[in-house]
């Protein structure tokens, strides 16, 4: 038996059709990388006759060396009463320069006369030709199936025949999608089977989750023949999602002995799963299976000796299997690899046998343990471990801030804040307004800095988000800032800070964001002299 | 064959053990009653041997009268070493005074002698004793058989004769447990099969979702012969969660053919589901099955008329039929029902046909557009549904109000709040100071009414919660806040604010509450003349 099983990642298409994920071209060419890095055999980019953004990331994703995974391009059979050759759509696939292609088609006769106005038949031409155009323009072509399961309960004959067309014309796959989502694990496993039985093309599946089955049927699948499965990463996708690859893999290939991606690329599963969600801007869900924050969490109240002596038998896999970790609540021993290995990414030494290692490994569980998080802010954690190596000096020293809010009546409120800090021997004093607390803090410490730092002014920030945490204590609940700031849109970084109030939380973020853009340069700061500052007219804004 | 499946929910037990899930015992008692007008058969509702609160709960609910559901109670099997009658935890069982218990013991002789430490001799009497005990006090018995489906992977024959223990001393259901989440499905049907085919004792399934499969392994059990299925209210419980019960009961339901639930109960799944996150304190996965924001909303690219002719085609079961509803996102026809209904509840009469009907439907709607929910606010609904009806008289108008945060070096901030408002025909000017600008404004606000209406001094905050919506767009991105408050502890009312800034957000979900705790009180303050307030104190505190 064949137990090769192709993972199809569509999360840069379908996984955007999501409520409230959108991802910029950049955003895409990030997961891309990420997915290849994963090791899946597929990554459907978009849709490249639908909007140009689809089309500039079919031709910025060449310049990306991927060893793993083929760039697909989205898209449907022809428009019925045209040829394949004279068809928009198609001739925009072969544009977009990819080698590989799916193409979807209608499967349910009640679509096609009903939503598609056209009759059986030539639904059929137009399955076979498109397949058949593509095919002889040199691409690998994988059949969509859309409809197929509801099709085939309906009306089996036409939907086998329309596979039959797709086939017949050279289709690499046919991959069979529940497009609804309301399809159960046996009926995707008797249909698949029957498919499997009658075709010597090899079988896909594409499954949504509006039963909370898309995995077990993705599972069910494969379990009757299917080798390929579309599906994204954490789920993202329309309605209730489509089937989440992250769980797929680790079914597939620890527990039934299927070959996904290369073995040693398991362990990159928790970081994939998060790095998508950070990209996403979206909260991952602590309780998510494989790689959720609390999926290898075990209470006190178990016996912590006998999890340890032999934890397989109170965890269904390895935590470090899926590159997740254990938590025992009693000692919080986990993530001491994680960091040595982010240190080392930032080409920083840390030798957790020395003195200084230990402190600093040390200083970074209080600050998760208050709250922080690194994952997502990674000049924070760089500005952390230069301070706790002894290597970081400061280039400007807070000595206040202040912020005043006020409404009026039905007016807009103003704000206006104001920063004292000492920056080139000298004391600057500035105020600066914004529409909001947060916004005036940055003019304000930006025009303290800037005077000293002129290029500061061509940073900015990009991103803002706060999370609030412990959310079950009302009075005491902290929030968690994220800044994303770049320099000229080139290089980015990104910062935390963690308080009871947003405001001090916000500046904590800001605070380290200009840290990190002015690390190195306190001899340039000094270097300043009174008078010099005074004729650039910095003191007192 | 036998169409009722038992729903077993165990939120209120199991669910509390998920990380950053906690429920006072007023939450547990709302919950409760919740489930029994869902219509679940079983509600577990803690352990009473574990701790105090959980006894105060078994007390309490007694109350209640419910109409579907037996409340049960949770612990284990004799401890090793004991009889049945000597052992506090069964004896705590009886004095909880519940009619139905769940005991759980040991199928997987690993686990006996290793976790437990004592033989498989002993643990077998412990079922037994456990069982017959319970039994010869009359409770119905439910045996959880604990790690039952590794326990038999390992040593089929043991975990079967533990099953013959519980079954020959009487007990009345032999849940078999998924306990640590890692089966797949075809395994569950095979061994549930053999077990249904070796007893005559109804069987049970309890999963986890370590697999991302418990709601298809509780499906599958139930094809292979189980009639219980033990779950929680969206999924929730230790690690990556219980099997969801949401998505058990529509499955089972509407797609099967089995009763879990009365029919007209269906339609209660969305508002349980949302009514138990809003007290857990989570935010609805909008992609939940069945019952999230986004589980049937269509995209406005796909032609909206074949939807709205032929949904069956594009949907797999009727958004109505779970309580949840359709959204075509050109237009926003959604909601309307629910409206009416929780007007309803308030008994205010609301008429979509009259013009003060559609103008307070047009004004919710633009309200939820721009981020307000009024799911988890029902104080400011009420407000605006008086306001609309031209029933709603100010107590007090604001004029302005102003916050102003301090921090210097290392020390604390500190937050400074003045608000200038008028009532009883007086102009007040108050400041105050808190550990947060929310606070700060809280504390003037107060101050201001407390003169007037000194009741409002035993009124307070009892909840505070921030989210941030539309995480997508960095700059623009708003809050939404949520305040619950009561007076003297009993009475307790919700009310939200939405703003890009949280200050202003705080604020308004603030005003919200007090004015609806002074709603029709507009008298009494007009009634005061200056020289009372004057003599009372009360003009700039």
């Amino acid at each position: 038996m064949n137990k090769h099983v192709y993972m199809y990642d569509t999360t840069l298409r379908d996984g955007t059709q999501g409520e409230g994920i959108s991802l910029s071209v950049d955003d895409k060419i990030k997961i891309a990388r990420k997915l290849d890095q994963l090791g899946v055999s597929y990554i459907e980019g978009g849709w490249p006759g639908s909007n140009p953004k689809d089309m500039e990331f079919f031709l910025r994703v060449k310049e990306l060396d991927l060893k793993h995974a083929k760039v697909t391009a989205f898209g449907s059979t022809r428009r019925f009463g045209v040829t394949a050759e004279a068809d928009d759509n198609l001739r925009m696939i072969l544009e977009s320069g990819v080698t590989a292609v799916a193409i979807f088609g209608k499967s349910w006769d009640f679509h096609v006369t009903e939503a598609l106005g056209t009759t059986l038949d030539e639904n059929l031409s137009m399955i076979y030709d498109s397949v058949r155009f593509l095919k002889e323009n040199g691409l690998e072509v994988i059949y969509d199936a859309e409809h197929f399961f509801d099709g085939y309960k309906h009306n089996p004959d036409y939907a086998l025949a329309t596979l039959r067309q797709a086939s017949e014309a050279g289709a690499d796959w046919l991959a069979l999608c529940d497009t609804n989502g309301g399809s159960l694990p046996h009926e995707i496993s008797e249909i698949v089977a029957r498919v499997c039985t009658e075709f010597a093309t090899p079988v896909g599946i594409h499954c949504h989750n509006d039963g909370e089955l898309a995995v077990a049927n993705s599972l069910a699948a494969v379990g009757a023949g299917a080798r390929q499965v579309q599906g994204t990463i954490n789920g993202f996708g329309e309605r209730c999602g489509n089937t989440n690859l992250i769980s797929i893999i680790p079914n597939l290939q620890l527990k039934l002995g299927y070959e996904c991606v290369p073995p040693e690329q398991l362990k990159q599963l928790t970081n994939t799963s998060r790095y998508v969600y950070e990209i996403a801007n979206i909260n991952p869900p602590n309780l998510q299976p494989f790689v959720g924050h609390s999926a290898f969490a075990h209470k006190g109240g178990m016996h912590v000796s006998a999890i340890l002596k032999a934890a397989e038998t109170y965890e269904h896999i390895r935590p470090e299997s899926v590159g997740n970790t254990r938590r025992v609540l009693v000692s919080e021993l986990s993530g001491q690899s994680n960091l040595l290995f982010k240190a080392q990414e930032l080409n920083i030494e840390l030798d957790k046998t020395k003195p200084e290692g230990r402190t600093i490994i040390q200083k970074i569980k209080e600050m998760e343990h208050q709250g922080y998080q690194y994952e997502g802010a990674e000049a924070s954690f760089e500005l952390l471990l230069h301070q706790g190596l002894g290597d970081y000096e400061e280039v400007f020293a807070i000595e206040s801030f202040k912020v005043l809010m006020e409404k009026h009546g039905e007016s807009d409120s103003t704000t206006e804040a104001t920063v004292k800090l000492h920056v080139g021997g000298q004391t600057v004093h500035t105020v600066a307004e914004g529409n909001g607390p947060v916004n005036a803090l940055d003019n304000a410490l930006r025009k303290a800095l800037e005077a000293v730092f002129p290029d500061i002014s061509q940073m900015y920030l990009t991103d803002y988000k706060v999370r609030v945490l412990s959310e079950q204590d009302a009075t005491a609940s902290k929030v968690r800032v994220l800044v994303e700031s770049t320099k000229d849109g080139e290089e980015s970084w990104s910062t935390v800070g963690v308080s009871t109030n947003v405001i001090e939380a916000s500046w904590e973020a800001l605070i380290d964001s200009m840290r990190y853009a002015l690390m190195g340069r306190q001899n340039e700061a000094v270097d300043l002299s009174g008078d010099e500052i005074e004729r650039q007219g910095i003191v007192n804004h």
